[in-house]
């Protein structure tokens, strides 16, 4: 394991992150708020100490598939831990476990929190808390390598153990100015969102914030309503961007490179755009009774199916209260997830697809036994090796989901709220069902249930294997005995 | 497509299925039953249509792996269909939809049912009622195997499409003495059960109903409060049977064939049964305090662990009263099933055992990207083609399961409701958990679930791949223009 170079990334990530402390402090200065002293010495100290750690820069930069995912994983880890520490010092969350649920949360874009009552939170934090959606939401590695020159596959291996989805797609060799370009989107997009919002009306602190867990696919909100008392057209932009942030960032990128042929033969935004309109019609036609109007029913049926299927979770009603359909039809958008190369969670849209792709091929080897068929999307040969890996997704997804599952459910709450909560962090939602619905919050669960939600998020953020081969013992063999040369 | 073939099969499984009606003839004139002469006439019918229909043995006896998919599902469907009847006619139960779910309950195994009060049913319609649990755990065409000669290939197609888990192991070679003497096994099995029931002071109606329901892992009883009333030691020894019943049959086989050591080297079984001593020690703990004594919380929590991981389905308490973290494991144990080759129903522990390993390879290769290792079960590499299509079934398995709980969930029950009436149907328990519990039924259902349940059922029992590519329309392609040689 090159651990110079675990080093050297771990302390650029925390330079990153004492930098971006540096708006929050803007906004507590902008309000005066005396707590901001807390964010000025350890955005100091962060700068400070990772400008040291990451001064000298390694000779070897070599990062193999494994050390990506012990660099990805302990990145987030130390982002999670040095995020939460401004909370504990002002003393609004005083508990570490709380501190590190809400920023694992943030960082995750989950959402999900353990706050009872968010407009008693300083400007200062709120920011903070908005800023680690954005942060989260396209990575801080894929942030790392816009800036940082490495080579080739080193570039690769730490971003596939970063990116949301099953492959980076055809835009890989060219990591760094895709890392650029990809930043570049979504800043814009951000900003847009931002100047959107405040010019109908929205005051801009709540523009800001409200931009920035849109982005980040996230859900904080900064108010204890979530999006209930905005106004209907701030819900409908809302509701926009979030499904604009859950669609393949290629899509976007082949408009910027000018390949609009391409981005329009892009069969999974295709597939979530269908899910999206499906459901919402289902769900719409099944909550009509409960509104006032068809218009009404059509905008909280658009806004929360959009915050699901994107695993933002804002909220613009309590979905909890609607007919088993529609909250069968929510939890199964938590699982489906946004589009790879999103911001969003989820076991992603293109997984299904592949899936569902190898399941009629498998069908047809009953029918015709003698073709072998290679699985196409959008017109080009999918992996073996891929759809492999995919298939194991799914596998280690259920387990993973199983054993949150079983250590939750000690607590004996109902297995609605268990399944849901479990749902809605390992998916990076946030608002659940019954006693985790988007009335409530994670606030009565027990330390060790917390802690389990935390893993979650993380793991659900990272799909899974950079926390699974961090975890595992057997990573770290070469580092007691050193590895013999055949190993990688 | 052999339909000629296909038509002799299924004219074989109407004559057996008529033979099969003497027992509940028979019990009916021991008791004196008048409706009797409802199967008496059915019985005639069977017997006699089938003999006529499978007169004449087809000259090509080939049967593709295709064909065995259709002539399975088919098979299933008649014998449904025709077993349903005798509850119409006796008027029993009235309804054609209520009739089929009872009957398909039956022969799947499942065990769940829409009867309101089982005790008012004839003896002769009871005992019918059980047998269809014995035909359907061991598998009719694995029984028409055992009496009709084929070629060796052909027997394979037809046993693989039938028999439960990822594949029917080393006993292959010789299809038709392995299914004698499987038939064997069972049916000495079932006896012992019947003469240590009744020997324990079972009546003797009770105990072969009892036998039935306990070896073919179906659940139906013939007592309203399924095995709540029956002395404790009456419950020890029918939990022990259903674990014996829900154990690969491999392991019996390798007994009557004094291969002792490989009996007693089978992984799946070990797995098996250290699942349930584990999962019953958890439970009985949750439920300490619910019973008066350890005794008693042991005795119910080894009898629901086992009735629900065999997949069988009786019970002995309302588990539906017991904490979260206990019904929580009980749903876990209704989708691992039991094992492979048995009688049992669910995934079936050996596809998880398959799972588990791929994962663990998987971690591996990304910790020593270069060593690639064949999956070893028991000493013996398992083919990457078996590996694959486990993985699929998962994810075909998850489809099913989410397709079935959307409609179900249009009649507005709770998500507890919907889940584990799935759960329970598809995997061939019968009970489930809130209105599904186990001192409930089904028939507050509509039409639209009921079928919904009907076809997991039988999905469930034949492992979805033969109702699948039956229900797949390009199947029958070749009928129509007749196919070209190269497609088999």
């Amino acid at each position: 394991m090159n651990i110079r170079m675990l080093v050297y990334i771990l302390g650029k990530v925390l330079l990153i992150e004492g930098v971006l402390m540096l708006l929050p402090i803007l906004c507590g200065l902008f309000y005066g708020e005396g707590l901001v002293l807390y964010y000025v010495a350890l955005a100091a100290i962060y700068v400070g100490a990772g400008f040291l750690i990451s001064m000298k820069k390694p000779k070897n930069m070599t990062v193999f598939i494994k050390d990506g995912c012990v660099a990805t994983a302990l990145s987030w880890l130390v982002l999670s831990v040095c995020g939460c520490l401004p909370f504990i010092l002002t003393g609004e969350i005083p508990s570490f476990t709380d501190a590190m649920f809400e920023t694992a949360s943030g960082f995750s874009t989950t959402g999900a929190s353990i706050l009872t009552d968010v407009e008693a939170m300083s400007h200062t934090s709120l920011m903070w808390r908005s800023l680690t959606h954005w942060i989260g939401g396209m990575g801080v590695l894929v942030f790392l390598l816009a800036v940082v020159p490495m080579t080739g596959g080193s570039n690769m291996n730490l971003m596939r153990a970063e990116s949301p989805g099953p492959s980076v797609g055809k835009i890989v060799p060219k990591v760094r100015s895709t890392a650029k370009m990809l930043y570049l989107i979504y800043l814009a997009m951000t900003v847009a969102e931002i100047i959107i919002l405040f010019a109908c009306g929205m005051p801009l602190f709540d523009s800001i914030c409200s931009a920035f867990g849109t982005a980040g696919t996230g859900g904080f909100g900064v108010r204890n309503d979530s999006f209930a008392s905005y106004a209907p057209h701030i819900q409908w932009i809302v509701a926009i961007f979030m499904i604009m942030f859950g669609a393949n960032f290629n899509f976007y990128y082949y408009f910027t490179t000018r390949q609009i042929n391409k981005a329009f033969k892009m069969s999974e935004v295709k597939v979530y755009l269908a899910i999206i309109a499906v459901v919402t019609g289902i769900i719409c036609f099944s909550v009509m009774g409960i509104y006032g109007s068809f218009g009404e029913a059509l905008r909280h049926s658009f806004f929360q199916v959009a915050t699901i299927i994107t695993t933002t979770g804002f909220a613009t009603t309590d979905f909890d209260l609607w007919p088993s359909v529609a909250k069968f039809l929510l939890l199964g958008l938590m699982i489906i997830g946004a589009c790879a190369s999103s911001t969003g969670g989820g076991i992603k849209v293109a997984r299904f697809q592949i899936m569902f792709k190898t399941v009629k091929r498998e069908i047809q080897s009953y029918i015709h036994p003698r073709t072998v068929k290679k699985i196409l999307i959008d017109g080009k040969s999918v992996d073996s090796d891929v759809e492999h890996s995919v298939a194991l997704y799914f596998f280690i997804y259920m387990i993973v989901f199983a054993v949150s599952m079983f250590i939750v459910s000690f607590e004996g709450h109902d297995l609605v709220t268990v399944f849901s909560s479990v749902a809605a962090t390992f998916n990076n939602i946030g608002p659940g069902l019954a006693l985790v619905g988007p009335t409530h919050n994670y606030s009565f669960f027990s330390n060790v249930s917390k802690w389990v939600f935390i893993i979650d998020m993380l793991a659900g953020r990272l799909e899974l294997m950079p926390l699974i081969v961090f975890l595992t013992p057997t990573t770290y063999k070469g580092i007691i005995k050193k590895a013999p040369k055949t190993r990688a």
